[in-house]
């Protein structure tokens, strides 16, 4: 499993108080950067080798902007298919799980628009991050 | 069904050179307004009486930034349960559904922190916006 | 002077109740498109012919979310110089002028990372939207 | 001097490959927090005292997404008025400044819609991060 530190941001509150429900998907995208990185090592945006399918988020709890309310993003495997992978992912605040999701992204060549077999090596390194459903 | 026309803003490209995925929910967000409205006819946020609880996205097809690359956001219900809703959504660019997603929200009370039914005056006007799933 | 109207949209609320201070930036380059468009007509982020070397906003008065909310975003020149231009920008809420700011942009060459004289044909176009400081 | 550091994020990055101009003004406003926090010691959004009456930034040199490309904010004050401060704030990556910008914050009453001068006990710890224009 991969942690990720993020501090929210005052821009990311809304009129009713707490941090809007679409920066959670934000977060999620920032937190998946380890398994960006086990695809392209360098991170170089040309050479860019996923492409994300599917998200899903269930809201549980209200998150908080203000002094130590710094959250913690959990991100692991679920499902590590040919070419496909499920990424399972939550925000945790003060010990408790405020929103849970998963990203399904594709291996992907962007010059010829296919999908690609998930390379043996990467895909050893991803079933170290495997967390049970 | 309501319908939005939303202009993508350069700022929302990535350095993919499309849409980047966390702006569907955005946009989503915006186009669920005449819902919002039903709810807290001024918009008032001191007022407000929707929470979410849910939301998927599936993407389909790359979102162009450029000239005549406004899209056209559909919205609908699903399916109408006793507190909650489910709100189907797609993006349309050009004729075709670049992404579809649904937003499970709940008609809920701020002050008691509860969810409570929706009024039936309100749940005709929902039904008027019903599609097949 | 080019005009654009904006809806604002409830993420861009922070929990002070209004219009988050960093969403002014995002509207002022939005209405900034009919100027790109004088740069590279189909808007091809490929064929990008500006660059950004500064930006001031006042901010004025709050702006609101809600019900007739739209902002008409007003935008002109104020100084067309060789290769660079002053672009003056005003959002507008319920005939209250809410926030101004100046954006210097440059002509400039991605290629080689130069800047370059503004072609003829354009600055006469951009002379049409000169307005007084 | 307040030093703040920022991983950029994928969804910052804009078609032309970089971080875009608006996400500048968002970073500032996240490393403003230490000054937030002498006036509103716990955060908390219901007490907030200052509003934001003007921001300019200059964009010095392209910021880069990917590894090794944290940014760190460097944020001082140039100016101590009586109820208004100058903050000024710049972007660092790898030993480069690529952004400088100042806000003007104001000292308010939210309840009273009244500017009111800073109190001596924040003044002398805002002398501390006091840094020379």
């Amino acid at each position: 499993m991969y942690k990720e530190i993020i501090s929210p941001r005052f821009f990311e509150t809304d009129a009713l108080g707490h941090i809007n429900n679409t920066v959670v998907p934000v977060w999620f995208e920032k937190a998946r950067e380890p398994i960006f990185q086990l695809f392209t090592p360098d991170m170089d945006v040309n050479k860019w080798k996923l492409i994300i399918a599917r998200i899903t988020v269930d809201f549980l709890a209200e998150i908080h902007y203000g002094t130590d309310k710094d959250v913690e993003i959990r991100t692991g495997l679920v499902k590590i298919g040919n070419s496909s992978m499920t990424i399972r992912q939550e925000v945790w605040q003060q010990e408790k799980c405020c929103a849970r999701g998963d990203a399904v992204m594709i291996h992907y060549d962007y010059a010829s628009a296919k999908s690609s077999p998930i390379p043996d090596v990467i895909r050893s390194e991803l079933q170290k991050a495997l967390i049970s459903e």
